[in-house]
């Protein structure tokens, strides 16, 4: 009843069960959607609700526990999980502690492992945390020294091929951009009708919509809409992180209303290059750090990371950044994000989605347009 | 440039910094994408990168402190905010630590209180949170003991008219449900075309839709679509969370593919009345227990809550249950949502969304069809 065949889910365990083993971890505790998923398959919108907390014990050998809220437990049992554990969440005082605490008691586990470090949040009342390591002493939950975000770095083919299909999805809704905006269409109109062609291109929702529009680049890549209309000379940056069965594309695309500005065309053109460039020093052995000087020597940007690890999450592991050695290995997807500055202006932002394979990397989102697509002025 | 004219901010500091007054604290801090926004109006949908960490920081007198990664450093200072203090994240080793902690030592504050109680993460990595405390030592951060939660629960007029709006929106959008549902129409066909009703009615986007159809009711509501085709005789149930200049509604429509089972028929008035008397009973000075009470004795529903509050997040603060005994006060948002089971078959789910005001309970969401509406069989 997932996207998966079982075999995936026993794979993804097992090189768990490996890791653990060299780490010297009896179990690992985990809270979010994403690790949660990942080693279940167990795939809802309902995380967007923040009011009930959701555990999953990896035990040294044997299949996954979860312990989960009740209204849960029918999904979850669709899934090739066997020992389900239920609370009528929520339960003010008790809202999974104590059924938690005797399940890792039941396991008994010396050493239980987190992810707590970079990227991680503890998608669980710090004080509950406090409270099932109380119940649990003198066992003692440890952080995991990033082993878990290590094992969901390295993609599945299947994964890499979900990632694909969502990068698709974004490309056939990006060439359709010229039916929806062109000069005088308010900047919120294209975000909105921009979500809306992605779902009818197939999307499964769209988590992600930044972008931004002016003559000579933009200001930043994270503001929302305003309602200021197009312009003649604009350039229009999309960046959409949409879901297909629970995977990410995260890209963007750049358009020009009627004719771009010389800096404008150039910038892009450079952007291009230094695309070209990190795709061809993106090869296993490489480090993230080389990627990121490969892409730097041609664009020159500000501080910032010229890309990012991609999947379950819009943006996960490594960063492409001058401190991050990384080291790149075959069934990684990354994307590429350079940025130049116009003179006298904003930024301009390019981003394309990448695996990582034994002869280097390999394109997932389509081919980027040669020059700036023009929409309607 | 927020939603908010100034004002709003410095009310909702003015009540902070009074309830802090009260417990005895100097400094709030605070990590997730709610409360720095109800302090800020700071919106963007960056936030669905989990790659960095943002902090804004409470002080006993004087404005707010963002703390934050530099890509935001353009938008946060579209706010109110003047204190903007940013580093160039992700930095390994030390993601905005040692900034975050000179910031609470400048301030100088001897208790510092987070939300780490009911409903609340921590939107950091937990080993970043204990370099925190170490290095602020001998100061140390408390638990709020819901101060946050509970002044987001009191909603100004304002926060209650852009609730209003996005009910209004999804309301339309569930207008045209038989523009895109009926017979043979796969379930996943209806979620994605649902979605973009939404964004054709004005919703910014959709971060949360569940829903589920069969003859006799559904299996659960959390789930995400299949692409089963719609059957003659099914009732079928659309859930969303939309979302309208950061506000939420969050409420349900049922339909049925031609005439309805006699069974789901009774079970839909049954739960009319709940919600009817849920609103009867919803007044300032009732318990959420009471209301929820009032439900159970007509719906008789499984166990699970009956309603929960609802805002700036898909669901936050009370939940309609026997053991929740906050008091219901004028400005709270809430959900009536009862459920019954039909017998031999699924459970029916109905919710919509109310504001509590002096003299009762107004409804938010547009007046619910008195007969289940009838799609194309």
């Amino acid at each position: 009843m997932t996207v998966f065949p079982e075999a995936e889910f026993e794979n993804r365990l097992a090189r768990a069960q490996a890791a653990m083993g060299k780490a010297g971890f009896d179990a690992l505790l985990l809270t979010s959607e994403a690790d949660v998923r990942y080693f279940t398959g167990y795939l809802t919108r309902f995380w967007e609700s923040p009011s009930r907390p959701w555990f999953l014990v990896i035990p040294a050998s044997g299949k996954p526990v979860a312990v989960i809220p009740a209204i849960g437990g029918a999904l979850m049992a669709k899934t090739w999980i066997d020992d389900i554990r239920t609370w009528p969440a929520p339960t003010p005082g008790d809202d999974g502690v104590t059924l938690l605490a005797e399940c890792l008691r039941e396991i008994g586990t010396e050493r239980i492992a987190m992810p707590m470090g970079y990227e991680t949040q503890l998608r669980m009342p710090l004080q509950d945390f406090h409270r099932v390591q109380d119940l649990i002493a003198p066992m003692r939950i440890d952080a995991d020294g990033g082993l878990v975000a290590l094992l969901r770095a390295i993609k599945s083919q299947a994964e890499v091929a979900l990632i694909e299909t969502a990068c698709g999805i974004a490309g056939r809704a990006f060439d359709r951009v010229g039916e929806i905006a062109g000069r005088g269409t308010p900047l919120s109109d294209v975000f909105r009708n921009f979500q809306r062609l992605c779902l009818e291109e197939g999307a499964d929702w769209v988590p992600y919509l930044a972008g931004g529009a002016g003559s000579l680049g933009y200001d930043d890549v994270i503001s929302p809409a305003t309602p200021r209309p197009l312009q003649s000379g604009d350039v229009l940056m999309l960046d959409t992180g949409l879901v297909h069965q629970g995977y990410f594309c995260d890209y963007d695309r750049n358009f020009v209303v009627g004719r771009p500005d010389p800096a404008v065309a150039a910038g892009y053109q450079r952007l291009r290059e230094a695309t070209q460039a990190g795709q061809e020093a993106a090869r296993p052995g490489a480090t993230a750090a080389e990627v990121y000087q490969a892409m730097q020597n041609i664009c020159q940007a500000g501080p910032g990371r010229l890309g990012h690890g991609l999947g379950m999450q819009l943006t996960e592991g490594l960063s492409l950044i001058a401190e991050d050695h990384t080291v790149l290995e075959p069934g990684m997807v990354i994307t590429l994000e350079p940025g130049v500055d116009i003179p006298g202006g904003g930024i301009l932002v390019h981003e394309d989605d990448f695996v990582i394979e034994e002869n280097g990397a390999r394109q997932l989102s389509p081919t980027a347009p040669s020059n700036l697509p023009e929409l309607p002025a």
